[in-house]
């Protein structure tokens, strides 16, 4: 059995952390309300640093660093969000990132990264090299690693999301957020049960990335193998530490189809005139999926990232 | 000469309207800070209700109107965000609209136009058939014209918006907002000179349809003819109601290319995580392209609206 957070770690994380965090604003609106016949209050960690609740996670553990440690920096393997995350958190803390990125990551990634401030070692694209070539910095460094989302304090840190969701709203009925490795998942349930027991907790993941469903159905760990998905944040599958989070305190998964999500990111952009990832709209896509689970309820929604390839979008190729 | 608006106008409106409105947020980003170097406060009107600041104009036409001229219904021929505004304005006050749109209007323009409960009548697509037409309603039913940027009330309205921003940051240096028919850049002025005689106030235009620069260079009117830009809000030409306030009250024009404003939306979209739509992209880009006239000042820029068909963007093309 891991060491757990609990809910006390997500407050004392939020603590920690806020002077040095965007205080992201919560919106609503009255056309979506009208779509789920609920009340819907989106919590948008879009506009946080970085673009993804991930520096909260990352903030809260280079803020958990002892002297010996912050002297000899972190290290993590990720080409995405967290990567961004920790590098800006521990850099502007005056500590040293080391970022393992497969060489066949997108350059607009590596120049994030290396612009806030990290030091990154290029590796083959599969997960023994990113492991290894991690370990091999771990050895001559003595960096300390910050998994994702496999982290004790990663975990409370993403939860301070919520926590700022339910100071503001503390009536919501329902809160839901979407579930890959389980980091953001567990931070959220473990705020949310902290401040209302009865409060209902849903994750929201991709039919196609479908592990967390699969796994509290059986009751253990049965990764997902290669998925694919438009929601890219997540594609990971839960640890032991976030799937005995998320298999005591979360009322149940939801999946939703890829065509849902990209409906459900649609009508954001349209209707609340806002950036968000994929991975982001599988809340509302679960909320309109699942009309009789919410209505007449008010139910906050995590936003998680507004990180997507806007080169890829049309407006670009006009002249 | 016409009956001109005044700053006392503006600040009428603002205590009519701002009940009804959306109190739009100032957004800030560092890095277009740095970009800029000087400090830029985007008062953001795509949040504002139907996703663009011609809302305070249109319900600013609607309070004004006499208990006669209530009864008998207002008319517009648009088919951009002021068809839209109008008939929210109005139908939500208990007020008939009727919306003459060319039928070859897109239909997501037509549902909503109609979804907010205005009678649309269809006509040709051109001037002629639209006035006409607008004439022939007038006849019918004496329903009072709301001309989109030609209207003393709609000028003040659309000024609330930048007394909104300086009640916020009173100490602007500069404000800058888009120019197309002039009643947005027209409020504008009249606010930013009513709270400070000596702040800069610059109408951002598109180069391909540079009416107002040229206009005010010569010193009397020069319209555009049949301009193709990217900033589709921006086509229409000055009139001489705000040729008149503008002239008197604006610092100077600076138009953009159609690059540097594909460039300036790419850079708020990815940055600041907000949808806005091309025309609002303007006042970014003059900044960026002038920057000797923004150094180390504070500057105000009007995002005008978030009204984009984001269809033709890809994330719809994924299954």
């Amino acid at each position: 059995m891991k060491f757990i957070p609990g809910f006390n770690d997500v407050a004392a994380a939020s603590r920690l952390i806020t002077p040095f965090l965007n205080h992201t604003p919560v919106i609503t609106s009255r056309q979506l309300n009208g779509m789920a016949g609920g009340e819907l209050y989106f919590k948008c960690e879009n506009f946080q640093k970085v673009g993804a609740f991930k520096f909260r996670g990352a903030t809260n553990a280079i803020m958990n660093l002892s002297e010996v440690e912050r002297s000899k920096g972190v290290v993590t393997h990720s080409s995405g969000n967290h990567a961004a995350a920790l590098a800006h958190a521990a850099v502007s803390r005056g500590v040293r990132a080391y970022i393992v990125m497969p060489e066949t990551s997108p350059e607009v990634k590596k120049r994030a990264v290396s612009g806030y401030g990290a030091e990154i070692t290029y590796c083959k694209p599969t997960l023994e090299a990113r492991e290894s070539t991690c370990a091999a910095i771990m050895d001559r460094t003595g960096a300390t690693l910050v998994h994702p989302y496999d982290n004790f304090f990663v975990i409370a840190g993403q939860g301070t999301a919520a926590l700022e969701l339910l100071t503001r709203w503390p009536d919501l009925d329902v809160i839901i957020a979407p579930v890959g490795g389980g980091g953001l998942l567990s931070g959220t349930a473990l705020a949310a049960r902290g401040v209302n027991k009865k409060i209902m907790v849903y994750g929201a993941e991709p039919e196609m990335a479908n592990d967390a469903c699969h796994s509290l159905k059986a009751g253990r760990i049965i990764p997902s193998d290669n998925p694919k998905t438009i929601a890219d944040g997540l594609k990971t599958s839960l640890c032991e530490r976030t799937f005995g989070i998320i298999s005591q305190n979360v009322t149940d998964i939801l999946t939703v189809s890829e065509r849902s999500i990209i409906e459900a990111m649609l009508l954001i952009w349209e209707r609340m005139k806002i950036v968000i990832e994929p991975s982001s709209a599988t809340v509302l896509a679960a909320v309109l999926a699942n009309k009789e689970l919410f209505r007449g309820k008010k139910t906050g929604l995590i936003i998680s990232g507004g990180n997507v390839d806007l080169r890829k979008l049309p407006f670009n190729e006009i002249p």
